[in-house]
């Protein structure tokens, strides 16, 4: 394949930019996953994924993809029939509901514009009106990937609260965890479903459960049939280290490095990182004159940007244009939104210049397409970086 | 972690040796998986794929272990409640009737020794038996990996095929596919059941599903609510390069690379270099009055060699003292036979000096544990492998 | 050691970035550098060699730095005493100039001001002033790596030619060559020499001379004693794939991959490439309102740009806040422009949005250093970049 | 290339293998050899590197060859003209020599055998009749890597006090540091040559030089005419973690990886490791009743094992089977001994079952090249390894 000079722009929201140390650290020759230094490394992980996940209880890997962790959290904790509740975020959010419609859940449905996170106040409606009790779950994606969209957990935990509703908290972290404030327990949720190749740094080939006490204990009396995302063997057999399935041993070796890498920086200095580098990203298409796909400021997201283009403009035509001259990649708009938004990755391994750098690709693939905008978005974009350190 | 001096023997049965131009591969930086350049990579993998399993029908990919691809392989042909026929040849036989007993099959399990594979005989038997046609499928290990006892799949063909039943034949080729020659169109096999960590030579993480026009026919009718290991999405999307949910982007390219040296080196040579090495393993055992787990020379295995250590003498102390002293991993003895036998692999990518350092890790280790044994296991193998190249 | 988030940006004029595919092919196990598999790597590499200098004749490498490279050059074709015409264009002049004297050879020394590459006319008015043809060579460094100034080679020659003064012509093309069109054979060099680390894409580690066939010849009767850097053996031995030392093995199987990418690209495209990041980096620099070290455009360098930085501005200072804030590298002033100039890199494996970032980098650490300066540099950058395809 | 499955057996005396993690760590990206980070990697290197020659003196690192550091050694510290004492122990301390008098050194050159190491008798007795102490150095290979036969320094250093003689001892210890024991200050030594690709377990492209304050201060009115290779300004520069040319930053990488895993074994194991390797491949050797190219026991080789063929049979023919069936480099033999000899490189990074491994691939090898021996030798080998550990 013929490689362009120069390193590729991986901008999308994921999967994000695997540094350096952790692909040279996936190269390390694979190792019997029934012997005593494989136990070290796996216990060593699960212990390091607890302060990211801001939680002293079980977190829990399997060889699959975020997909695969959402059907996890939802055969461990429901029935066949069982009613949740589920907002409309987004892409995601509706990919999330088609799992569980497909397994035989019952969602009840928020309808949304995919441009606003899941409304707390709706979510307390709901609930009161959930007279019996008969919702099972609240699904939650926190960070919309396909709208750059953050749900506010904390209020969502409160509206929940205030009814006294007994519905588990399930909550999509997969573009948020390892990059934006997440809080497991503090927040009471009951499952955080997360992967591996968003703030996390890895390549994709790892989906993660967080799981409080409360899901462990409801776990014990699923309904479902299941096998590969079944909690229990997984928790008993990583007592010692171990997994009941052959594990991803050279991700699993990523991830020692990745999460070294986190919690060397610091989570508070990681999540500062990320906000800081989300508001140079917003000045500028603020300053171009383009519209957020978000329209709460409390709800913009640090990890990617999505930028909607004018009416009657393609934004495909721009990523295309911009991978032909810049070889940078950015982010789709998915589903609904196709062709009326692109998104901006800034997540994980990314520092100013790279994102700097980023922003002009855009501020020239934009001149080039044709979309019309005002100039100075990588100014200010400047600007702000400059002055906040 | 300090590491000893030289490099690891892991001469488990799988994960085997990831040679280190695989490994180099997947330190590739992690494209868009969304992009052309990744659509390109999938398609070429897809296409490379089909000549290993030797069908030319859909070969599909999860980011998933082995354990994924059983799951995988019974939600999408059968419907809860299900009849299947299954064998107890070892563990790996048991774990998979496992999973469909928990997943709600009712399974029809011929009890086993763990030293003989299939026997087509029972098969014709058992489906002659069969008169209202309720079993709808027929699972068997091709390669055991807990006893190194490969079944005669052709022959379980014939014996389905004489009695007319049309059950659906599903095959583990797990740790034989790339290894000893496995057909799955000429065996009229329906659903080929693999993983990445064998003779793939990656590192785990890709589960894989072969399968044949009548079980994607059937598919279409399959009871099981599914979501994860649904084909239909998959084969689908895989027709542009892409999957439905995030791939495994860096084993990809492995596997990209895995396939070209086993095309590179011939099918037909990488089964003959296993037969060959097999041959020598088994000379050795020979030698030392030991053994094979395995009564029938044709059912022996072309990809690891299970020996059976005398009464009274724990396979695992074995196994202790040689990794201790030699820094080689032997696979242990799973389930009923723990502690009275041990595995030595040899499959992927191995050659004949690194089998004759793992055959004199054995032998020196068999007389540090004081099993007795006669000397010349080694010298009895590299008369073999001189003689035979 | 501590690494901050995201990738640094090494844009000090070299060692430039090694493309992560060099890297990943110097990870690769050491083979025996007496065997056969060796001799083709050097075969095909030597042969590589000779379109990148656009020569037909032996192409040299010694495990050695550029420095090295300048020893051999002189050793090989003059004898202690020689006298030799060299010009004071900057640091590396220099230095090349002390590495003769140091070897006993005396050097007719032209001072010049660091602001320009060697005037042909006055190469003319020096070897027409020499009638007694004793200066036995004439050495020009082709781009002045520490003034981002480049000479012009095939002027100089014609001013030899004018003169027909039999002088030999040695060029050091380290940080020209691979970057920006060199022609060993048609201007007539008699040695060039150059090094891996620039254009070549490599770490450094690698030194090279290519060698006319009237250097050659020159070069059985120099009166130096030298054996390391003596032709001769090397280029016998070259001859079946070997080398009279060990070779730099890990070194080669980058360069190795480095060639490939060289000719890939095409060697016209990888000339417009770079002097297509140069004029924005130098539209960057002018919008600025900041001086080149270079004043006649006929002699801006292609692979750097030197940038003088106001009276009373230590240009140190800058690089250091750009280090520390940006993660950032750029070239200091060497020698008697310490602290005066800055040097911004744009040579190697690099594309525009790399390039725009670094711009950034710059721009943002002018401010934060107080340089007085008119922002809009990148703007301007982005500008031609935009419009230059 | 076409590449033949599993690991090639890489065992000629050097370059030795190299671990994997030091293959990794030089793939990580060049950075800028004049920056703080590159600063404290030297000083920490150059720390780390006194231990392993067991001296508190400097250690000097060249781009180079061993090659380059014999003439380093020479030109630092005599004058053309000067005398020095050598002894043809093997091709290497002719090469040696050969650069000596290619420099213009005298060289009294004491003829030998190829199968005796340096007799400290004959240094005593012609430094003895040295009356006017014209003998300015003399020269040792400390281990033959042509021969396998390591001179006893200790005893040559007694046999030049005794005679009080001022003389420099000047030993290569190239195929002995970091795997022989080896004391450069015990031992009086004044100028130790050595090179990364034995012992220290690198690639080639890093030449050494150990020095004496005595040697140090001869330097100072050496009458070689020197630049690259001079002392003076690499001491100066390596104060700050610096060099005076561009050093090989990614070999430099390795060395740090590969000096943590040499302390942290601690070089009496690994010397003890050394020995034990070695035993065991004379151990087979004996038994094959082929005869050893080293006469005296106590100057048998630690790191690599000279065999001799019998009368009429051709070692490289033998090396040339094992190549091509095996897969396996053996060191040929060198000028004068070509043909006659094979040897086996057992350093650096290497373990029992490598080691076993690679004599199982001489024993077939002797078999198939109707070599007469006695069968056994790998027998007694794997007695040795199994009664010491």
């Amino acid at each position: 394949m013929t490689h362009k000079s120069g390193r590729h722009f991986l901008q999308i929201p994921g999967p994000s930019n695997t540094p350096d140390r952790v692909l040279r650290a996936m190269a390390k020759p694979t190792i019997d996953h029934r012997g005593p230094e494989f136990a070290q490394l796996t216990l060593s992980i699960l212990e390091r994924l607890k302060p990211v996940f801001q939680t002293s209880g079980p977190v829990l890997m399997f060889p699959a993809s975020g997909t695969g962790s959402w059907e996890a959290s939802l055969v461990n904790t429901l029935s066949p029939g069982d009613r949740v509740l589920a907002f409309e975020t987004g892409q995601f959010a509706t990919a999330w509901r088609n799992v569980a419609v497909k397994l035989g859940i019952e969602v009840d449905w928020v309808e949304g514009d995919w441009r606003h996170g899941v409304d707390p106040a709706v979510v307390e409606a709901k609930l009161a009106e959930d007279k019996h009790r008969s919702l099972m779950a609240v699904l939650v994606v926190h960070n919309e990937t396909s709208t750059g969209i953050t749900s506010r957990v904390p209020q969502i935990r409160m509206a929940i609260d205030k009814v006294g509703h007994p519905a588990l908290l399930m909550v999509d972290a997969i573009s948020s965890l390892g990059s934006i404030d997440y809080r497991h327990d503090e927040w009471g949720v009951d499952v955080t479903i997360c992967a591996s190749q968003k703030g996390l740094m890895l390549p994709p080939g790892i989906g993660i459960n967080a799981v409080s006490a409360k899901a462990l204990k409801i776990s014990q009396s699923s309904g479902f049939a299941k096998s590969y995302w079944d909690w229990g063997p997984v928790i008993k057999m990583n007592e010692k280290g171990f997994f009941p399935y052959t594990p991803p041993t050279n991700l699993l070796y990523g991830m020692d490095v990745a999460l070294d890498m986190l919690l060397q920086e610091g989570l508070p200095n990681v999540f500062a990182r990320h906000h800081r580098l989300a508001e140079a990203t917003r000045t500028a298409v603020g300053a171009w004159g383009l519209e957020l796909c978000g329209v709460n400021p409390a709800e913009y997201s640090d990890t990617l940007t999505a930028v909607m283009t004018p009416e009657g403009h393609d934004a495909d035509e721009l990523r295309r244009i911009i991978l032909d001259r810049f070889d940078m990649s950015l982010g789709t708009g998915l589903g609904k939104v196709k062709g009326k938004l692109f998104r901006i990755g800034h997540l994980g391994d990314l520092n100013d210049l790279t994102l700097a750098g980023t922003l002009c690709g855009v501020e020239m693939g934009l001149g080039l397409a044709g979309i019309p905008h005002t100039k100075g978005g990588v100014d200010a974009a400047l600007e702000y970086l400059a002055s906040n350190s």
